[in-house]
């Protein structure tokens, strides 16, 4: 009945090529800045005299075998501080004597990390605003000293808004290459962390090719793994079970945990009259460990430890909502804002051991009730990051909730949400192969970049712009080379003209060769400029010789038929 | 270069397969009402004990050759009022000694028409209510006297959110059958209105198949139609074209016409220093008119004689934004201000004529300045319903333009907007194939219906809660028949797990068969309901007996590995 190995339906390995063909017209540049560091950026060439243009490149560096993994860029930052020593385990990195490493620490003492000159550099923004934002609790830049591979990034609401993809192997057998595969597949079209929410057998070392090849940060769910110690079983989850889990996980690098710690007892009854009730696997797994016990989870009373751990070696929290609503019915209500209450409570402890925090938000919120959500968490939490799921704002469109959610993910990232964790169309139904999670991901991308504008991100609308002025100037391979995707606009625009010479056209499909009103507005144009009047002025000195004029300046142009299905009209 | 060919690639005629797929499970009901109306309903049956549930349906009358075309639904009603007579042409219908035909008209005069008492059924709402917001003029009824086959519908933001999509035929060879398919495919998805954008040859037989055929309101910019007339020649426009043109088309039973009136002459310049200065190719006609006659145009001299012939055919004005901005930069500029300001005189102007009115809006809007348009167009247009296109969040993401405009579609249409014309991935790039129309129709569905659910229209939760309680209760197969899009919701779904035995099963492919979210979920409210005490209660009388029970009352299910790529932590 059950048979899981459908889920890897026609798994082929990505090529180079795969990741060459996806940006023609781009290259990734260097940008230098203080203490050394080389920030990437994509550079979108353009033809003509038009200056290329630079964008954010989560991609990560290309060209190194998957079995080695990334270059070590945060290498030597890390041991220069002097504050970490090789543990036992492995060569990993801990701190020394009881210290935080974090970069909240850091930024507390006043002290502008590499971490924070990178990512300056990266979001175009001084360095010290960044450490300020850390310092505040209003952004994290997770980064566990265990991930050196990692390229810095930041999560605040005064920064670009990020997106999330999951990963995460197949229960029967999903290789090492194939995780690595989509890591680097969702990064490549824009991922800015990727959560690892691989389970079973080789847990761990798939887990540790994913660190060693991420350029992003890599959350988890720790609960997951600890489930399995205990061969599924939720009631006989233990603290120290799952205490020895976050330490294997810091130890390997892991820069975000998952943590339901804001689930607690009186809660769960909560959810019972909900039409969907606890749809969060890890919020159930803790509910059903609290209702076997009777007891506030491990989690909740060894928070004050989970937060030892976790400034040990710069794992920052995010907080999980494990009763977030599961459908429209369900939003909004007194346990979801029981637990978020409980996460504020939470971010005030973790931020006492220095320790970075944000926050996990729901889910399938109308979009009416998006806004509270906002509010809410900003003022409990204390403007900590917020970094919601979606939320999808209608039930009734399974297959299409990748755009359920971009809307509401647009609208509550405009409002001050950090990040965003994608959806994919095959959310609620089955497991997202490649061609789902670009979806997702490009869907999100849209939502984070709407967000940003809308927020008045300083060099936000410079992107848009620049394909604005590429589609007005028929500049076509600009536009194509400008898209999020342009291999499917240029796809797109070569079905109706598949033609080179349509490519340098001064026409579209829509309107064909002879017709176009953004031509139309060039000959406005050009004659407001060229005769340095505009029509007011034609007024004042005659408009019958004006009009004479114009009409001879332009060739009467045949407008031809148009096509069928367009939308402009 | 320019090969119009291409844009037919592989048209293949839709069959009544096609037809018959889209909506498993459900099936055409009606609904009686008062003077004799029948108001159609998709009913989707559910399984078990689950009433069925009646859903919105725009797909109109099935099993009509196209070549004959579909019932007169509307003639008795339209005859029996008395005030229309036969005219030279045809046996087209026309108002006798130029009184009003027009729904608003007979709701001014107090009048419930059997058009209005079929909406009142098809939106569950007074009758009453549906002729004041008519006589208001907050609301229209598009229905032309010579369109019988009209199944009545309104457009207000007092009412569902209504779509439109667009069709036309192509400049080369596409035949009747063709654009009829177009139609039925997209009334299918759920278009509201349809826009028949067709131009060059058989313009006048294409649109009468359209219409002959049509169960939703048809629109045409007859400005199109009136450029075939003078060679594609903008200066070359009169109004006796224009007019003859409006005559013919309100003949024919074009339900309302997009007239860009609001183009003048001193709005024009406004354009030149514009990012991609004018993109509506009416306006870029009528701007082209306009600087070659330094006039006004006849559109906007002649604006009252144009009212009188749309009141004796009640023909619908959807004015033109032909100022709108084409880009995120334009976005909210002096131009399209300018224009709306216009577009509200005309509005009254055509109110005084007992002409119906709505007001077409952008376009390319960033999000925070959504709601400003909104704003304006209420108060300077006298609350008239607005019909907008998207608008468009962002340029960054062409072939994706579905889901940009989405987003922006959902927060105007919660905003107040009564009508979103739709986009799909083509736009911008090329003509739309029928996936295309599909996945704009879909994407717009979804935000129609998101603002529907944020506007608390009393109903829309119904279906989103139906959908939600079948994915908890695993009602896998009443889950994939309440979708937007069954047949799509199915496909993922057997793509991880094929067998009809998962179609029954108390899991889905993100957690496996013996861990579930959702089954302990059932498990905490079955624990709560068999024990009639909650968790509180069970702390006061005892911790360790209640825990002890709960622990035998279940099995120590194993909870298995979870898949690859999941979304849901």
């Amino acid at each position: 009945m059950y048979s899981p190995v459908m889920s890897r339906t026609a798994y082929k390995p990505l090529t180079e090529e795969d990741f060459d063909r996806a940006f023609p017209g781009s290259r990734k540049v260097y940008v230098p800045g203080p203490q050394g560091v080389r920030v990437p950026m994509r550079e979108i060439a353009l033809s003509g005299d038009e200056p290329p243009i630079q964008v954010y490149d989560s991609s990560g560096p290309r060209g190194f075998d998957a079995h080695v993994g990334l270059p070590g860029l945060r290498r030597d930052w890390i041991m220069s501080r002097g504050d970490v020593r090789e543990t036992g385990r492995g060569r990993s990195l801990k701190a020394v004597g009881g210290k935080a490493v974090s970069q909240l620490h850091y930024a507390r003492r006043g002290e502008i990390t590499p971490e924070m000159e990178f990512i300056a550099v990266r979001e175009g923004l001084a360095a010290e605003f960044v450490r300020a934002e850390v310092a505040r609790g209003r952004a994290i830049i997770p980064a566990n000293i265990n991930h050196p591979e990692l390229e810095p990034m930041i999560i605040g609401r005064n920064f670009l808004v990020k997106i999330n993809a999951n990963i995460g192997n197949s229960a029967v057998s999903s290789s090492i290459t194939e995780e690595v595969d989509k890591l680097r597949w969702s990064t490549l079209w824009g991922a800015d962390t990727v959560m690892d929410l691989s389970t079973g057998r080789h847990i761990h070392e798939t887990r540790e090719w994913v660190l060693r090849n991420s350029p992003v940060p890599i959350g988890t769910v720790p609960l997951y793994q600890a489930l399995e110690k205990v061969d599924g079983r939720p009631e006989e989850l233990t603290w120290e079970v799952y205490r020895d889990t976050l330490v294997e996980q810091a130890e390997q690098g892991v820069d975000y945990f998952t943590v339901h710690a804001g689930v607690l007892l009186r809660y769960i009854p909560m959810t019972a009259r909900r039409m969907t009730g606890i749809v969060s696997r890890g919020g159930s797994i803790i509910a059903k460990w609290c209702l076997a016990h009777h007891q506030e989870s491990f989690l909740y009373t060894h928070f004050r430890e989970i937060c030892e751990i976790m400034q040990a070696y710069d794992v920052s929290f995010s907080l999980g909502d494990g009763l977030r609503p599961g459908s429209i019915a369900d939003a909004n209500d007194e346990a979801q804002f029981a637990e978020l209450r409980t996460q504020g409570e939470l971010t005030k402890i973790a931020w006492e051991h220095d320790v970075q925090v944000m926050n996990e938000g729901p889910g399938h919120v109308p979009m009416h009730l998006i806004r509270e959500n906002m509010e809410k968490q900003l003022e409990w939490c204390d403007e900590a990051p917020f970094y919601t799921l979606g939320p999808l704002t209608t039930d009734i469109a399974p297959g299409y909730d990748h755009i359920t959610s971009a809307i509401g993910a647009a609208m509550i990232g405009w409002y001050g949400t950090a990040m965003l964790c994608y959806v994919t169309p095959k959310e609620h139904l089955g497991l997202p192969n490649r061609d789902d999670v670009k979806a997702g991901v490009i869907a999100y991308k849209v939502a984070a970049h709407a967000a940003d504008l809308a927020k008045g991100h300083p060099g936000a609308q410079i992107w848009d712009d620049a394909i604005s002025k590429a589609r007005f100037e028929f500049r076509w391979e600009d536009q194509f080379n400008l898209a999020l995707d342009p291999v499917t606009a240029r796809a797109y625009h070569d079905e109706t003209l598949p033609s080179d010479g349509a490519k340098v056209a001064h026409f579209c499909s829509m309107c064909g060769p002879k017709f176009c009103s953004m031509e139309i507005t060039q000959q406005i144009r050009d004659f407001a400029q060229a005769q340095a009047v505009d029509v007011e002025a034609a007024r004042a000195i005659g408009l019958a010789d004006k009009a004479e004029e114009y009409r001879k300046s332009r060739q009467p142009d045949r407008v031809p038929e148009l096509q069928s299905g367009q939308t402009e009209d």
